[in-house]
């Protein structure tokens, strides 16, 4: 297995979200990576840099409305009067009669859907390479490899087609499926995080010809609260191909592996040819978000249940925040991954 | 012509809203009150405290979910971990696929569009007894007076059926159109305040029993940017009968006039036969807002127009901030739609 990352993913450094109407620092941080890349190293992956494949595959997902705005915010933001240093919304439209607004403040409010997503000078350039990190692993599956991992960040499983959220700008999952698509396959995308990929699923949600699976935390008392209940199957073409598994807040390996069992068994009856898995890593007990008890442990036996499936598959970073074991996390979920391949081959 | 007002309409007292990502203090405060008593007192009105007519004039405009959260919210915010004094949204929902949530922090997204209507210990007294008050004013006009004041604090134009906004949690001015409308009227809410009355409008949008129509500040630069434009004239059985007259950052009386004297044409036209004048009195060239540059005078010649119209008339206050001009301009406002009646009679 390889593993895809840009140098340019460090650049993006949010400094707080708003939490209950209180500013707090913001936990996805530059040093994740550092965390995640020793866990790379761990299980001695080669770690190659992504080609600039342009705004393509990333357009072939997200609006270009929205794509102007990520590039063009931060500098129109800072010509305000007062206005803070990250882009931070606090207007929102109720979409079902908003007109598209003209002023950055009206935009910000548009696309960005939470406070969890400030906009900084470099944000794009490091979306635009964590987008391009999932690309290059999913060029690297269509080309043959059993598997490759895209160490995403920012993350991208809350991002919708024209609306940032949850530290996520652009929805690599999602880019790395319709890649798969443009090539001709059949992907699923199997999101493990603690939270809901709420984004990846309002991107397909309206599709028939690309399965949304997410396992999570109970919506009910948890980000991103709109979205990730059981009763969200899809809609028009899309009905029946998206399918939400919501766990009890605080349920540990077993619980969270029968749920994945179902969402395995979906996967197969949707006749899917390639996988693409949403590895968040904040499913663990000892996550700063503590939604979940996932052990390190219990991560390698999600890896070899995902491996089961047998199909090429392409790994994309989303959330996991900064604890201890979070390099260990990775290691036994792509070991534990890799070693279920290996029986399979 | 008397004026209605109730002491609870004093408690709410928002701390600060977010603008441009920082916290500024909010200028709806309650001695926005005492100014504008302060005008009505010079006019020579009677002020009376509005009776109580319990929770149906006011939920046949708003949801009974959204009514249940005004209530309830401050409470259970309070119990969560770490949350702030004021009740302040932070996620927000895409509405067009969104699940109505369970949790205080969905429910604020769901139900604030922005960070301008923190829900404070007192805020639902207050909201409450403000809409009462526009009730009281309305069954005046239905009694047989030619005109009432309602003195609404907080305002209500930015309140959507289930969603507050921009310092507005229920819709003054739409209840008492819609009181009107039970009682067998056709009536029509004017709206003179600096900002588009998106609530209104969005209470209104698919009915064509009650025309909307608004002279407010162009909202490609301003507050509330989503809604106010031209070219959104209302839909489904509601299509023709909402009229925005943006206008131009800085406009004085006469450009002011010119677009109302617009409204009021279409006004004639649909036939309304009681009038709702929602007065905010923020186009003032010395309001904290600076869009318009409407002048003292300038809001006579408003109320003498309005008067034209020889429509049984609910003034009903909705923005207009603390400035050492905002009594005299109600003052101007209501007297100059007084002597306009009086010549007419």
């Amino acid at each position: 297995m390889r593993a895809v990352f840009h140098e340019a993913q460090r650049l993006h450094d949010p400094e707080r979200f708003l939490v209950r109407g209180s500013p707090q620092p913001s936990p996805e941080q530059p040093a994740r990576i550092d965390a995640l890349l020793a866990g790379v190293h761990q299980l001695g992956l080669v770690v190659e840099a992504p080609r600039d494949h342009g705004i393509g595959p990333i357009a072939a997902v997200h609006s270009a409305d929205y794509l102007g705005f990520l590039q063009t915010i931060h500098g129109e933001w800072q010509g305000l009067p007062g206005a803070s240093a990250e882009v931070i919304p606090n207007v929102h439209p109720d979409r079902r009669t908003a007109t598209y607004p003209d002023h950055p403040v009206g935009r910000a409010g548009y696309h960005q859907a939470d406070t969890a997503c400030p906009i900084g000078p470099e944000t794009w350039q490091s979306a635009y390479w964590s987008a391009q990190t999932a690309v290059a692993a999913a060029d690297l599956v269509l080309a043959g490899a059993p598997a490759a991992y895209a160490l995403c960040r920012p993350p991208g499983h809350h991002a919708y087609a024209d609306m940032a959220g949850g530290f996520c700008f652009l929805n690599n999952s999602a880019i790395a499926a319709v890649r798969c698509l443009a090539a001709g396959r059949r992907p699923v995308v199997l999101d493990v995080d603690l939270h809901h990929g709420n984004g990846t699923q309002g991107v397909f949600y309206a599709r028939g010809d690309v399965l949304t699976v997410s396992v999570h935390v109970d919506p009910h008392g948890f980000y991103p609260f709109f979205w990730g209940h059981a009763h969200e199957r899809g809609e028009a073409a899309g009905l029946g191909s998206n399918l939400n598994l919501p766990l009890p807040l605080g349920t540990g390996d077993d619980g969270f592996l029968l749920a994945l069992g179902r969402g395995i068994e979906q996967i197969r009856s949707f006749g899917a040819d390639v996988l693409v898995l949403a590895a968040g890593l904040d499913a663990f007990a000892g996550d700063p978000f503590g939604g979940l008890e996932v052990t390190t442990e219990g991560f390698r036996r999600i890896g070899g249940m995902c491996a089961e499936l047998g199909l090429p598959t392409v790994i994309v970073q989303e959330g996991g925040y900064l604890c201890p074991e979070l390099g260990d996390n990775l290691v036994t979920l792509l070991g534990g991954f890799r070693d279920g391949q290996a029986v399979r081959g």
